[in-house]
């Protein structure tokens, strides 16, 4: 293990400083910070519930944030659908699945202004229990809402996997220990889930089959990165976590590793930065529904850039998010780039069924055209030109409604570029 | 400059050994090797006229095979459409645009086995023209075909504009020298052609307008490719070079580089290898329409795998393009995956407006699983969770009527698995 960055604040995960599902402009900022000043956060993954032995017990904050009986449910709140029951799936009707700590406010921070942040690094949060102690693990669940889920060759159809891993931090890689069926499990309050539709639902491992043994000898390397992280939008007081939108949010790029900037555009007071759904690895299309996801805490510096100062720099013109790593520049394109505003009255729901990389490719060859013209100062032929031969388009994922193309550019193609903007 | 490999055979582009815009079956071999020879293949690019004064005077081959007056046309046939004119656009309809070189037998192949090629090196044909000589040279259209052409946000619309660029082979980077917009050309039998919709018709410069200093002070690096490389199809006499295929083809994937190996499925005896349309550099969707079009010389070994062979080896059940990098495997996802039997009675029109990324994705999942599956013996289960975080889905290119996605695993996952196929 490296030595964990000093930071100016730190943001533990206790039920009072973290959310589940949405995000939300009504919240209050469980922290204020100035602009400059840094914050370490822990994490804890919504699927730590998978394997409660190996992710929650003894994990104090763990036990009291996924603590759920008959009698009590301290996160009552999950997603950002209905608080009135009679519920479907529960309270917040797992509209949005997401567990974020925060908010976090910037001083000073207004609409039209840009938050940058810098992940200075990010690590794993150790299992608590006794028998586990020290180790690292995460959970990957071929869910009802992956791109395979209506296209398996292989008896049971429609069915849902969860492949636990383990992830080594000396050899940063992650391997698989076991993987289960998922078999209707059913909640304190009686609801039974047949499939993964509402987060945090303990696993009774009495119901399920393990199986051991699964890609043996597999060695995949870790990619550590937040897969949500982003500020509240203003259109809505309670905004499912599972479209990205203009704001970041779940944006599930694991290009978003120690050492990138992400800029984030401001649309409320104080930003209200959250972030969650950490990964100890993905692949560029996050293909089954999730990653390997685990709990993190990351290390970032926040710093507020206001409207005013945009012009000239990479900022200027900037209405969604922007990812700086040492080599790239990124832009996400999205099925719908602003959902919350285009889909009419129930765009929480119509985002749903609008899933195209198609479209999502389409707005990612504007955005970085866009970038290219204001920022880089190419005529569209230019920025034409040379997306076609120096850009790379990846799919990000295919998972999350509003699905999501990368458009990359490296930032070495201009440094013999006078004037140019770094 | 690298030393060139010796190779067992050079063949090098004349109107004899050339054949344009189509695959074909009944063409003749212009050679025949033995599995395990190795065959140094000129190629000279299809763009080349768009600034004949440095991509082809002086060049004795290039000027035969891009004679065209109103007495002779050298290469009559381009492309698989109709050689019975009155024709719209030319003699084969610019249906298919590639130059190729080829095809070469290989001894034995039968379909049902598998060629594969590996690229032993690659390097750019020099400017014949004393003014220019010894450099290289290369366009890049944005075509009316290109992914931006109906999405243009500065007059006038619907333009194409072709840039000129210069490779550097000592710094390996390529850098712009000018771009005109396409004014309508009027080839030697009359025919104009108001946007670019047949191949090899010569831009005469006095009729655009060249714009120096474009994308002043930026350098691209190089990636030396060849976007069209396969083997002869079954299903028709002569089919179309645009579309990707089961037998390869415009795959336009810039990993195919020095290196790599490409393994091709036989579908006609010989297999009948073609290859052209070389790319000095590309990005991840070739956005515009074009790469760096550019004349390449490769160096490729021809090795034949019986279909009795295949069982245990990372062929095994292949029906579709594998690539294998020192670092990688990489699928190729296509739009329609067999468009040639799956589109009814004109398939090659068909497919012109079938171009999709999420179909493309859905074959990529589908073909990554496979070889998952069958070559590396995991499950369903398994194959679909490391896909989730281990495999990288690329946009190969939006361009190519068959549009395609490019889905990567990285071979060093399996290093440690006992009986693991390499």
């Amino acid at each position: 293990m490296t030595d964990k960055p000093s930071t100016t604040h730190h943001l533990p995960a206790t039920p009072d400083t973290v959310h589940w599902g949405y995000f939300s402009r009504t919240l209050s900022p469980v922290l204020t910070i100035a602009s400059g000043e840094s914050v370490s956060i822990e994490s804890i993954t919504h699927h730590a519930n998978d394997d409660y032995e190996r992710m929650i017990a003894g994990d104090a904050a763990a036990e009291e944030i996924f603590r759920w009986t008959r009698d009590a449910k301290t996160m009552r709140r999950r997603g950002a659908g209905s608080t009135e029951g009679p519920f479907t799936h529960g309270n917040g009707e797992g509209l949005g699945v997401h567990l974020l700590t925060g908010p976090i406010a910037v001083e000073g921070a207004e609409p039209g202004d840009i938050i940058e942040v810098r992940v200075l690094d990010m690590w794993p949060r150790p299992s608590a229990n006794p028998a586990y102690a020290g180790r690292f693990f995460g959970s990957n669940p071929s869910a009802n809402w992956g791109f395979q889920y209506n296209d398996l060759i292989t008896e049971p159809k429609q069915r849902e996997v969860v492949t636990l891993y383990e992830l080594d931090m000396t050899e940063r890689s992650v391997s698989a220990l076991y993987s289960y069926l998922w078999t209707p499990q059913t909640d304190p309050d009686g609801i039974v889930h047949p499939t993964i539709d509402y987060p945090g639902v303990r696993v009774d491992h009495s119901t399920v089959t393990k199986q051991d043994g699964v890609l043996a000898g597999i060695k995949v390397p870790a990619r550590l990165h937040f897969g949500t992280m982003g500020l509240a939008p203003a259109e809505a007081d309670f905004v499912s976590t599972i479209p990205p939108n203009y704001t970041g949010g779940n944006m599930d790029d694991w290009r978003i590793a120690k050492g990138a900037t992400m800029y984030y555009p401001v649309a409320v007071e104080g930003g209200l930065f959250s972030c969650g759904d950490a990964h100890a690895t993905q692949g560029d299309s996050e293909l089954s529904g999730t990653a390997v996801e685990i709990s993190l805490t990351g290390a970032f510096q926040f710093i507020l850039h206001k409207k005013a100062d945009l012009p000239g720099t990479v900022l200027e013109g900037l209405t969604h998010p922007l990812l700086e790593t040492p080599d790239l520049w990124s832009v996400y394109g999205f099925s719908v780039p602003n959902y919350l505003s285009e889909l009419g009255p129930d765009p929480q729901q119509a985002i749903l069924s609008r899933g195209s990389l198609d479209d999502a490719m389409r707005d990612a060859f504007r955005k970085l055209r866009r970038f290219l013209m204001t920022v880089h100062g190419l005529s569209e032929d230019e920025a034409i030109s040379l997306m076609s031969i120096a850009a790379d388009f990846a799919v990000t994922q295919v998972v999350d409604a509003n699905w999501g193309v990368t458009g990359s550019i490296r930032r070495s193609l201009f440094k013999g570029r006078q004037g140019a903007v770094r």
